[in-house]
């Protein structure tokens, strides 16, 4: 599969993690997400408004971000987070903050993706932040997404793993009906996400999330996405298409870094 | 204006309000309004699921409803409202009433419009309720829709009126902008709706409506409507296209009834 997946990404550099070492070290999954998320962070400048992802590989950007910044290495960084979440991490860390109404244009963006196809094209909003972080990534000259190799698939939904969409809790079942039946024909399966304690999982916008479950490519992304918002109580998809200007992939064997054209 | 409209209109049915009287009486806007929920009611079979319209014209046929209820001339129906508002006068007048996760098909429903075009296209929302309102008509088999002639325009937005945009309450101004923007060549203004007590006015849903205001026509109008569905903060735009299937528009100088082809 990453043979597939690489035929088809942009441009690729792999850079060796341990040159020198022999036998290469095995890292864990969070580890390469730290180094991913360490290499993104090389592309922020001093004076950058920064859009800050949300999830387990961002929050080793932001972490990095606070540590730069502590240390007098960057200065002057205003950040844009990307959730509640990411919000009160980086306030933790002392990274001056603002929104999109005050810096329409933001500079960089980093976070991580669920999914990540040969055109990077991403999948979004495991975590449940999908809108914000479109809204903020879809403000950027540059985002770079990071991730480790588990993420790379031939196509969006290829995981098995939730595509996520965000809909109004109104007759939320009668819009997950209509997204199933939309793609019908790649055998989609429809569930809305739970919070664990059997409630319905709330957004930082007051609203539910139905997971799809698809068994074969979409087909024209843009298309099925275009669809999908059409459905009139679908506030957002989880489909990041044409938005990822960079991906930093880690796996065992180094950093791929993949420009888009 | 109205010779314009009425050349394009699919196919048209003049009834005279009052052929026996000389000279005609001149209607109020509300009675115009009245006249034509009155004559969609008449399009209710007992038995049917019913989606009902939120507004002052959609209220005389929520009453008319509640009315023939009342004196047995139709029974077991099941009214699906478009809004809190609507849930509460349909309660009033003694409506069952059911949702769209019971009920995702709807025999016929009524409702208003802020403006309606040749082509049975219409905008609505600016009673703030374009979200359920769209779908619970998107889920109907027949949507007949009820105006007084003041709201046929030769095209979408050609009121001067707002075109109105449900979207987050997150970085709405960021939101706003992106409108504008997109909607530029038609000399697009946006502006937040506010509650008339200074207050952002919010939806059900409990988000915000952005009204647009339009100098000129938009262009193809599918076209538009999937790229202010792409800006992340929107939810919903007020433009009704090709939902419409009968329109009953009620003038000084009769009832007009147009079926889409």
């Amino acid at each position: 599969m990453a043979v597939a997946w690489s035929e088809k990404a942009s441009s690729m550099k792999a850079l060796s993690l341990s040159p020198s070492l022999s036998p290469p070290v095995i890292l864990t999954q969070d580890e390469l997400k730290k180094v991913a998320a360490f290499k993104a962070v090389e592309f922020v400048e001093s004076g950058m408004v920064l859009g800050l992802g949300t999830g387990s590989t961002a929050k080793h950007a932001v972490d990095r971000i606070g540590e730069l910044l502590r240390q007098g290495k960057l200065n002057n960084i205003i950040g844009i987070p990307t959730s509640k979440k990411t919000q009160e991490q980086a306030i933790s860390l002392g990274i001056p903050l603002s929104d999109l109404d005050s810096h329409p244009t933001i500079d960089l963006a980093i976070d991580g993706a669920d999914e990540v196809d040969p055109y990077l094209n991403l999948v979004k909003g495991r975590g449940g932040s999908l809108l914000r972080e479109k809204m903020v990534e879809g403000a950027c000259k540059k985002f770079v997404c990071i991730v480790d190799e588990s993420k790379l698939v031939k196509y969006l939904g290829g995981s098995g793993l939730a595509l996520p969409i965000e809909v109004v809790p109104f007759c939320w079942k009668f819009t997950a009906g209509k997204l199933e039946n939309l793609l019908r024909d790649s055998g989609c399966v429809a569930r809305l996400r739970n919070d664990g304690k059997g409630e319905p999982f709330v957004t930082d916008n007051g609203n539910y999330i139905v997971d799809l479950y698809l068994k074969k490519e979409i087909g024209d992304l843009q298309v099925a996405g275009d669809a999908i918002l059409r459905i009139a109580g679908v506030v957002e998809h989880g489909m990041f298409l044409d938005m990822a200007t960079t991906v930093i992939v880690a796996g065992d064997l180094g950093i791929t870094i993949n420009n888009k054209h």
